[in-house]
């Protein structure tokens, strides 16, 4: 074992810190793994002078030489999907350099075109840390649950999601409220738009869709819808009835085709992905015949997305072929997108309306015209002069009926705000 | 892709039936991942003229000469720690080839010697289908949860007693009768003393200690209790303490050295092994600083067993360098058995005693004595002249107090019966 395997870092914030300090406490345990001996030959990142609680050596002011320069490996931990980022990866591995990255939106775009790139030069492109953070579920995907098609994909993927809505959930508060608060406290950004908007879930949703499918990354077909918009009546409600509200990104094959969603959905509250509480992630895959399978974990932080980071690294270091999404690049179909608004569901439905007569009636009339028939409904009373809540379950119905209704029903100038549909999950 | 993998299986029971038909349906795909053509080129089966849902060709009388043919692999899903499974094991990676295996107790047993035999002839021993079935929880160990120290492995591994277990909760019937129908349906074996005695569950738990720690697989240090002794009072009792039981395997740092445990344990309602129900099969990794993930699935069965062995056929025959436990066999460390009577938890008691003066008076002695402190108690009254059921938490107690205390409680003639202890996981 005395060849050593050089790495290049590009990138020292909390996760490149993460990296440089797991494989400096344990480099000898993981360079013994690796079968070579793992040396950081160089970093780069923004300032060189910030306080660290790490030490390295090797500075360059100049990301880009680290993809020319002696490494054998680059780590690019700088982020977003053109830029810097793309170029490093790029030149990397157009200089047969390894690349491990935790960068979902550069590879959610340019995922085929970066597999196609490392299998041309012989070497590997690495992301276990793009999706799910710490859990190994990229390895599951890629390696694991290969003998028999999946069906299905469904994952919390936000933890900065799954914070709000357990902190809604916990507290009635609203969710400007506890999104504000979660911003003072570091867990959500100062612009969450990302997060809260379903943009970041989506990104990791066309990874693991990927990689379930055979398919190459198709960030377009994601249906994105965020949690803005969900109350802590809807969360309320959604109680009452057995369910939880969660964001998930859902890839699921619908009439031959890959469908792929972003949303919040009400899930059974005995559900494992129900039980994901605060900034956790969860995924469950539904891997055909062979069942489902459940992974849950931390899925952002330091060392959760470290330990993703590093098990590349050790992986790539020993060595052997592995093609990017499991199989060869060449080998992966175009994604055809089904036509995610026949997809069947029950839907939990959410009118503000006036307290005057008729109304019920008229959403009534507008929900029969669609052909959306009505499970269970629930109507509750408010202070006088108030709008009123009128909640229903619809059984299985296709989405485009149900938008169909709701259409028509906004119409009404008795009904006001947008009304709410969240589909249940079964 | 013109050059063909080569795989001989032995054994053509449910796994491998499995794995024949996963590999003449997916052939093509499976082959495009491994990126060489998988072949069965023999196989051999106790019996040739059974009949089968799956057409094999090539067959062999002779299992051990799958071991010198011409095959490139060999799958072994004949089983056993000795005897012919373990001579065609080790004839097999002696000849140099890859080896496959389901076989939990050969490798609990022989697993370190098997591993450095494969390195030592350059290839690879692989078993993911030998823990948790269908869960790529080896995978997921050996390459995925390297990065920081793993803390503890708790699992329920054994889908028999899981299904046990939950039926009796579900229906308040006693062991033996949930036994005796659960063997009448075929989910469990006409001699059940492996799945119920915790023999099985240690099995799987010295290999996933074994990825964990980087130590050799030690089955005699695994201390064993099985679920025999669970009565439908204890479930009872549990669930009103908002707690269920489950058959753990628990392996542990305690005190610089490794805990391994089967028994019976109380896990909060709540928690994400308790909600593991039926045959399911759960894993929870507290992997040190990058926090606590779990896997949950199906673990035993054709297609979730041959789910795993395809994923190790398809690696194997991708190539590249893969240690059998994650690291070189030689840098195994031994595992040093922890004094697992010094690990500290709040226990459940339940004792059955003469309603006479002084009984309770007589245990809480004897617990006073032994340093056990109790935290909260139910008597029930029963029909007169029979027994009493008096159940307690203790305060966190070392097993070795507790043990003590109820060696000597059971000394009384007052006290019919064995008294009952189970831990509780926090």
């Amino acid at each position: 074992m005395t060849q050593v395997f050089k790495i290049a870092i590009a990138g020292l914030g909390t996760v490149g810190g993460g990296v440089v300090k797991a494989l400096a406490a344990r480099g000898d345990e993981l360079s013994r793994r690796a079968g070579r001996q793992l040396q950081i030959a160089a970093v780069s990142a923004r300032n060189k002078h910030k306080l660290r609680d790490f030490h390295v050596s090797d500075w360059t002011d100049d990301p880009l030489s680290l993809a020319t320069g002696r490494a054998d490996m680059v780590v690019e931990l700088i982020g977003g999907d053109e830029g810097i980022a793309r170029q490093l990866v790029e030149t990397a591995l157009a200089n047969k350099k390894h690349v491990v990255t935790a960068n979902k939106a550069l590879l959610a775009k340019h995922g085929l075109k970066l597999a196609e790139l490392a299998e041309q030069n012989g070497v590997t492109l690495k992301f276990e840390a793009a999706a799910a953070g710490g859990i190994p579920i990229v390895k599951a995907l890629r390696e694991g649950l290969i003998t028999y098609p999946v069906a299905a994909v469904k994952g919390i993927l936000n933890g900065t999601c799954n914070y709000i809505l357990t902190e809604m959930e916990a507290t009635g508060r609203a969710f400007a409220d506890v999104l504000k608060e979660a911003q003072a406290k570091g867990y959500a950004e100062a612009d969450p738009t990302l997060d809260v908007g379903g943009g970041d879930t989506a990104h990791k949703l066309a990874l693991l869709a990927s990689l379930a499918f055979g398919t190459a990354p198709n960030l377009n077909a994601v249906a994105v819808e965020g949690i803005q918009h969900i109350t802590p009546d809807d969360i309320a409600f959604a109680s009452e009835f057995g369910y939880r509200i969660k964001l998930l990104g859902v890839a699921r094959k619908l009439e031959g085709k890959i469908d792929q969603k972003v949303h919040p959905a009400m899930v059974k509250v005995r559900a494992a992905l129900a039980n994901v509480s605060g900034a956790a992630n969860g995924v469950l895959i539904d891997a055909g015949d062979a069942g489902s399978f459940f992974f849950s974990g931390r899925g952002a932080g330091e060392a959760p997305t470290a330990s993703a980071v590093v098990a590349d690294i050790v992986e790539a270091a020993s060595g052997g072929p592995s093609s990017v999404f499991g199989r060869p690049a060449k080998s992966l179909s175009r994604l055809e997108a089904a036509d995610g608004k026949q997809a069947v569901s029950p839907w939990y439905l959410r009118f503000e309306v006036l307290d005057v007569p008729g109304v019920l009636a008229s959403i009534a009339g507008s929900l029969a015209e669609a052909g959306v028939s009505i499970e269970s409904m629930i109507q509750r009373g408010r202070a006088p002069g108030e709008p009123v809540a009128i909640v229903m379950i619809t059984h299985e119905t296709a989405q485009a009926a149900v938008e169909r209704a709701l259409k028509a029903i906004a119409l009404s100038d008795k009904v006001r705000a947008r009304p709410c549909m969240i589909p249940m999950e079964s």
